[in-house]
């Protein structure tokens, strides 16, 4: 199991920062959507630099127009794009080619799809690497979880593996391993903690054992 | 009617000379998804201020984090931002409450909406300023124009304004005028003519006799 860290509403500088301290349990480093809108994609390379020893994710949420946007991602270092799942298949199929022809991977966001099972039968088939179910930021208040979903998600896949993201924090990630999802996507319990580094320890310590 | 060009593709050198020859026939300039991707937010603030008596509109196709992305734009100069009507309802709420905090306006982007219809009503509701309908750049190749989605959507909105997007060019322009949006974004059709002011010029004369 891999742990992922989402930096959204970071400045560059606390991103390198929070990196510092927690490069060592981390094993994917997500560049947030926010993040890409506020400072655009070449700050993948500028932070990949730094750290050039783990993949980048660039979450380019890509919604249309695959091969450009897929390519402006790679171009700048990204080693895995994402996609949405409520994107037009033509779309996630272009962003898959792109990745091919790069040697790199694609993550497709399942955030907001209304049939977890029907479009993951479906994008599984289309040779995604991962497919991963995400409770929208603006919905998690209401208490939803992903848990849900990623149970569907590891029914339903045979090729593509499962990621998992939203809200996930020590009081949730027991019943998310247990689900055994091949990513886990952490970001505030770990950006907000007061201690980064405790609080990523202590992720990559369950997820290793596992 | 109002003519909306969408750079997308361009640099931001390509972008400002294709301001300079068509401004006089735009009525609101789009600096779109890639570019933005490419160029991170502030590029807006930067062209804007070139053009400063035109309103701009940040095509960031918001579908979560609706506060933060929001904030972004709108504080990046952007007059209108657009949010992705696939995205969670609160997600599309939030947007509407931050570009009410600026003064600003929303476009709901219904690229990708399984039922036009249904979906149509209850943005109308939520107050957004424009829904835009709206055929993907990766499924244009198969034929598909957004003129039937435009038809429903024309039906069904009360509240809002109706916008249309999606490969309008010159052989189909005048169906998609006969139909009566607020808004038509035009992209490609000027922004790849050899003579990008005559193309311009074509479409804001068709425009304003309706």
């Amino acid at each position: 199991m891999k742990l992922q860290l989402a930096l959204d509403l970071v400045t560059k500088e606390q991103a390198i920062e929070c990196l510092t301290q927690t490069m060592d349990f981390i094993d994917i480093v997500e560049i947030g959507t926010p993040f890409i809108i506020r400072e655009g994609i070449n700050s993948i390379r500028e932070i990949h630099n730094e750290f050039p020893q783990k993949p980048f994710l660039a979450d380019v949420k890509i919604m249309d127009g695959g091969k450009p946007e897929a390519t402006y991602a790679f171009e700048a270092g990204a080693d895995i794009v994402t996609v949405l799942g409520v994107a037009e298949d033509a779309t996630i199929l272009n962003v898959i080619e792109v990745a091919k022809h790069f040697g790199k991977k694609v993550m497709v966001d399942m955030i907001a799809v209304p049939d977890i099972e029907k479009r993951t039968e479906k994008i599984d088939r289309f040779g995604a690497d991962y497919i991963c179910v995400h409770t929208a930021f603006d919905i998690q208040h209401t208490g939803k979880s992903p848990l849900e979903e990623l149970e569907i998600l590891k029914k339903v896949i045979q090729n593509s593996r499962a990621a998992v993201a939203g809200g996930i924090n020590a009081g949730t990630i027991n019943e998310i391993v247990r689900a055994e999802p091949e990513i886990i996507v952490v970001g505030g319990a770990i950006v907000n903690a007061k201690e980064k580094k405790k609080a990523a320890a202590a992720f990559h310590e369950l997820l290793s054992q596992n």
